[in-house]
């Protein structure tokens, strides 16, 4: 019987796993294809060396979107990792929920690509951000699933759930505060959704939870 | 001989990781390719925020079809994947027979583009159809192959064998219905193969087999 | 030192694993885009039912390209595949010779499409047999180089070896003479090379080694 | 409280595990779009086995600087898991200094792209020789954060430390004495940092430290 429950922790571990593997899959992917839309300047208008300084120099605030872009994926990747991290097993019901959350982060490209090009419009700041709302929501769901259906490793989860629950809460609300920006200016929000995207990459915003009194089982 | 034997058996099992690690790289590509066509409008046509937010909703359509392929997709993951967990090991045949079922996994985003630029046609509807009855029917060989030649894992084969076979047959049964409705118009087709997929990816379809009353030896 | 050692294998382990990883996602990735070039006919020379079903059938000789593009990549995916599973560590030197291996695997993406566009072209044909000869020879060499610096598992590591670079051999041999048949036409050459990979992909051409007397140390 | 630390490396490991396999997910898709921007020439102007033979040659030197780039992709994924294989775990700081890493990464098939099309300019040069700077730098970052927070493995990290630092700055001082060479001509640039890349891929120049007198803990 232990040996039987043995070999089922197996197998849903190793489904853990190849979650892991498709979401590395994806996330690598669609990191990758950001920057894909970046094309060189067409040779016949480059005239100089000058030209083509020029021509680079006009990419640099497209390169930054895809800068924003990177993080935001990359941000949503330590996210998912971390919950990944702190599972015992999955199941269907959680698999699904973490692919709705990969089908999210398939529209980043896309979303990248329309706030790089039309960067003055509302709407394409708003598309971008009901995307990131996409990521957050379909993450924080499966968070709650996951603590709602003992799908977590026994020690420390609870200190762990509430931690990571605390934190999707406040970087959405900045998100959408900083959606709420482009009332004034497209640019300030923008600017807004860096700093916070910066802030969460580089400060040290989440802290494991201390060892509890009592080891695991 | 004993030793020999655990090698052997390590290096089957890497055999079905590298397996499963290239079908995941796969999925990802595939995945994330999906919706690489919903192109961004072009800036020259769009003059306000009102016109940008009219060419979002133009490509609304296009974005549930690429949901559409994305749900088709995660299905034929999770049944492969849930396959591969039950295997103990592969064979060259095996291999081939999920590298079959992967070369139809990449005809995918080609189906995909089809449909959405043709969907009123029944010739796309169809080409569809016929993409979902090569993944269905590869993985209903690879599943035939593993159970004939003895490559599941001991315990719990049978009822897992059993319940996959039916699975599959129920799928592509009410594939097929979706695919002749296309008769009538391919806009019902579309719309029942979406309830079919919404029905599989959240009703708990699949369950796993009870232990059986001898444990693994 | 027993200590020591066991680190030393397990980081060397890894390097294996690694080298696998990128494997497959180079493997992955350029599986997946030699379909990305089947472009969808455009829609607006598509007038009817007939029309979309009639531009489909003119893709299908493309299709069968990309297939078999597909199942080369399969055989050296596969090939690669038994070669790492028998490596116990791998150095340098042997990480960079497979890198030259998934540097040809990149072309193959390229080679496809250059042969689907220009399939009654010698120089096509020649230029796709090149970039077999080199995923062979670079398959070729790190088996060699891997057997001449010990690198492979200690057990049926030299039945193994001389049977890989027998199979590596044959393959190279009917490839050439599939590439020479293009002296007649370039219809039989593809004709021969997609018999020659459908024998490889199906028929059980390679035996593993029976296990020898002595087992492992 | 052993099980606990136990269970606190497991994880941690996990994690290490997780950032390689994004990293190879990154880099396979990175090496393999290198010569995505490869295009076959077009159809209608290819009139003759010479005219297509003529026009893959005119391609040669595009192909030459995809493999310089793959070559430097490939010595920096050396690199990186040399760096990943001596990490005992990780924290969320080195992670997000892998991202930088990667994040260069996804550009290099830009600078790639741009100096294929622009060889003779110096801006596309400098712009590539950025590029690895940054590459080079990032790695040398996390390699610094790394040894100075104890994430290395407790043996054999000093001289290993070491050995990585001189490096990295022996490979940037030389890229950075080719990037000089464009003040005579871009040409003896490639040639000179083809030539470094070249010697860094099959020279034996990095040697793994030899085990210390004091075994691990």
């Amino acid at each position: 019987m232990a040996g039987m429950n043995l070999h089922y922790n197996r197998v849903a571990g190793q489904s853990v796993e190849r979650l892991a593997a498709l979401s590395d899959g994806i996330f690598g992917v669609g990191m990758t294809l950001l920057v894909l839309d970046l094309r060189t300047p067409a040779s016949a208008l480059i005239l100089s060396e000058h030209g083509l300084g020029h021509a680079l120099l006009g990419i640099l605030p497209q390169l930054v979107m895809y800068l924003m872009s990177f993080i935001t994926l990359g941000l949503f990747w330590v996210g998912q990792q971390t919950q990944i991290n702190h599972l015992v097993r999955t199941d269907r019901h959680l698999t699904w929920l973490h692919l709705g959350f990969l089908f999210s982060v398939t529209l980043m490209p896309f979303s990248t690509q329309l706030l790089a090009e039309f960067h003055t419009y509302r709407t394409a700041l708003l598309e971008y951000w009901i995307n990131i709302v996409l990521l957050g929501g379909a993450l924080y769901a499966c968070w709650g699933y996951a603590t709602r259906n003992g799908l977590l490793k026994p020690d420390g989860g609870h200190e762990a759930a509430a931690a990571i629950c605390r934190r999707i809460q406040i970087a959405q609300a900045l998100y959408a505060l900083g959606a709420l920006l482009c009332l004034f200016s497209t640019a300030w929000s923008i600017g807004f959704i860096v700093l916070v995207q910066l802030n969460f990459a580089i400060a040290p915003t989440f802290r494991r939870a201390p060892a509890p009194a009592a080891g695991p089982p």
